[in-house]
């Protein structure tokens, strides 16, 4: 393992992080809020820290997948760790785990929160907290990409690991070139949001941070009720900008240079499309005998679908009341997820389309043992490598999800509110059902229960494997054997 | 599709399913009750229909996979059909619906019934009930082969569409020898589990039926609270027979030829018991604060366990009252399944143990990316195609698990009772959580659901693909056309 290559890397990541904290201060001072200076001390405590690992250049460029893994994943965890220092120094969430729990959720874009009266904090950390969806939406690592000059292996390897999908899809032969242009187009379309809310009357601060819920598809609202006091407008904007940021990135980069045909035949994106239409429907046929007008149904169908299965989180109502088929729907939408190249979380459409190619293509086999099918996704064969990787993907998955279960199963509650708060942290939604609904929230678990979550959180934003290979004994024997030596 | 032979096979399992009701027959004449004639009117019906199918010989004697799926697939639900119509010409289950589904469970071991008092059916009812069971645990076909002399490709493509778990095992190069060594082995616990039975007091009529619901992985009771109020004595045999009929069938076959060392390093019967160890003791763990005398906590932990693990479903005990942690170890138990090559059902434990490999290998890959290391299961390396079908398996499972829970929220239930109502029908278990608790039934639901619980449990009992293969209309196409032509 080279260490010092990911030392270097978690150096930048907290100088990044410390610049970051500009805008909470900016806010703090708009508003004349105190709390502001927690974020100077965290930044320059930050700085502090990052400087000499910076400063010390690694000897070697070697940087393996291993190496890529490690660095994302100590670098989300120390992002985290450091984030949550203002919540916890200013007292405005008093306990560490608490605050842990509330930056990891950010970061990861879960959405998941501990507080029950959110509408207590301070301006500048309600900023923070949104912001840190902003952040983590797109990846901290693919935005160091986009600024810094890394070794050669580095770039891929860490894209790599942090992006989200089976596969990763470079837009322009050089990382450096797709990562920035997937931060501009997700720029863009965050200031589009920004714009269309305040059209609609929304106050500047909160259509900032609803924006950035939206643009992270992470969810947390500044109000206690999320957003079901807005307009109807304002909820029809944001169910939209939720699903346009469920989309795969790769179709804005085929938009922005015409290829309309590629765009347009683009199968992720139309199944995604697809299944949102679908659900939708199923939601307003089973909402029919519950007497609400039709707009505010066909809308709250959308708004809560958008949100789920981009895994956004953000309520326009409290569908922890609405008749099971609409529930059970939105469970399994927890778990489909959003587009792979989004910023949006779950299991991925794309897997899922492999998965049921991989199940015709099985039938067909047992129907014509001797024919020779491939799976094809827009076109082209999928590579064994990458079916095997999903269905790793999947067993992993199913086994971290069943274990994590079992974990808040030792504090007694329901298995509804067990299931769904794992489903909701894992695919980086939010809220579940019963106690851990809309107007639930995670504060009532156990310490031991937020960190079974935060790894959760961690390991869905992530995709299992850097999380894993983090906990991994034989990723640390040979570091381990020659310090000893 | 060779169809001819698929009418002969069918002829063979319905002639089959006559000589097995001659059983109930003689509990008729013993209890001196009228409904036993039912069996023989339906007994004549049969061979009636199968004597011009067996007359009838096929000219080809091509026998693929397709072939033997379809066969398998409608011998099973013929078998279903036939079955049934006893219970619904005697009215003493009035509904065909509900017949059906009683028999389906029967037949697939499930044990879910739709019954709210069993103790109102006549002796040779419920003793034909739970003989479905025995019949079904080791396979009809499987049978068949013992006493049957197909043609060649017939009969291994006939085992491999019956027999649960990933690989088929021959045990003796002929199949036909293997079928016979597995029903001897069969035949010879029943009989022994009978006589311990028996000897703890239980009346002979019960013993039968128990030891056919323990030996089929079953669970019909003949009382209406299973086998809560038999001695502990009673419960204490079952409970072990129940485990040992979880045991893959390979292990007595090597004990029985004094292969020592192999039976004893036998992986997958060494997790299997270790998986039971382990959850019988977290129970106990859990029970510890309900108040129970220790022998009682001990015995109702292991028979749960064993009861479930083995996808059996008798209980000694009301689980659905029990507290969360036992209740989540339990909706565990029902994935994980008994051994392969047992007569019960789940997901198996081999193919458990070949995720949790696969896992491992993915994360040594992303630490030693030149690494080639082989999935290994006692000491042999697994083949590519194995590890491919039980990842598609899981894949099938999961797809096929969802849309039921889906269907069956149609009707507005809460999702605990969805849920585990498909978990205990697709795993052959029979009791879930709730409302189809081991004190509830499966008679609430709508016909719509049970059709789609009856699907479960053969499409669980034939392990997914020859009830999907009978569904997918490329399978029929060439028969089609040729009618056509």
């Amino acid at each position: 393992m080279n260490l010092p290559i990911v030392w270097h890397v978690l150096g930048w990541i907290m100088t990044l992080e410390a610049g970051f904290m500009a805008l909470p201060c900016a806010v703090a001072v708009i508003y004349g809020e105190e709390s502001g200076w927690y974020f100077v001390w965290v930044a320059l405590l930050e700085l502090l820290i990052a400087v000499p690992l910076i400063v010390n250049k690694p000897r070697s460029n070697v940087f393996y997948i291993r190496e890529g893994c490690v660095a994302t994943a100590l670098g989300w965890i120390v992002m985290s760790v450091m984030g949550c220092l203002p919540f916890y120094f200013s007292r405005e969430i008093p306990r560490f785990t608490d605050a842990l729990f509330e930056t990891v959720s950010g970061f990861t874009t879960t959405g998941a929160s501990v507080l029950s009266d959110v509408e207590s904090l301070s301006y500048c950390m309600l900023f923070w907290r949104s912001f840190t969806h902003w952040i983590g939406g797109m990846g901290v690592l693919v935005f160091l990409l986009t600024v810094l000059q890394m070794p050669g292996g580095s770039r891929m390897n860490l894209m790599k690991a942090e992006s989200p999908g089976p596969t990763v899809g470079k837009l322009r032969p050089k990382v450096r070139q797709t990562a920035r242009i997937l931060y501009a187009i997700y720029f863009v379309l965050t200031v589009a949001e920004i714009v269309l809310l305040m059209a609609g009357g929304m106050p500047w601060f909160d259509s900032v941070t609803t924006a950035f819920g939206s643009a992270g598809t992470g969810g947390f609202g500044i109000k206690n009720d999320s957003l079901m006091s807005y307009s109807p407008y304002i909820q029809w904007v944001t169910a939209v900008f939720m699903t346009l940021f469920g989309v795969n990135f790769s179709f804005y980069y085929l938009l922005l240079y015409r290829k309309w045909k590629q765009a347009f035949t683009f199968e992720e994106v139309r199944t995604y499309l697809l299944i949102i239409l679908a659900a939708t429907g199923l939601i307003i046929l089973d909402l029919r005998h519950v007497g609400l007008a039709p707009a505010d149904t066909v809308r709250d169908a959308f708004f809560q679908v958008s949100s789920i299965i981009t895994t956004t989180g953000f309520s326009s109502v409290d569908f922890n009341l609405w008749p099971e088929t609409s529930r059970t729907v939105l469970v399994i939408l927890m778990f489909i997820g959003a587009c792979a190249g989004s910023t949006g979380g779950g299991i991925k459409v794309s897997r899922f389309s492999v998965v049921f190619k991989t199940m015709f293509k099985e039938l067909h086999s047992y129907v014509f043992p001797h024919s020779v099918r491939k799976i094809k996704v827009d076109g082209k064969s999928v590579e064994h490598e990458v079916i095997r990787g999903i269905n790793v993907f999947f067993l992993t998955f199913m086994v971290l999800f069943t274990l994590s279960v079992l974990c808040l199963s030792l504090e007694g509650r329901d298995l509804v509110t067990n299931f769904t708060a794992v489903a909701a942290t894992i695919n980086n939604i939010g809220p579940g059902l019963e106690l851990v609904g809309p107007t639930g929230n995670f504060g009532l678990f156990s310490d031991f229960s937020k960190y079974v979550l935060i790894f959760d959180m961690l390991a869905g934003r992530l995709e299992m494997f850097p999380i894993l290979v983090l906990f991994y004994p034989p990723t640390w024997r040979d570091t381990l054997r020659r310090r000893r030596a």
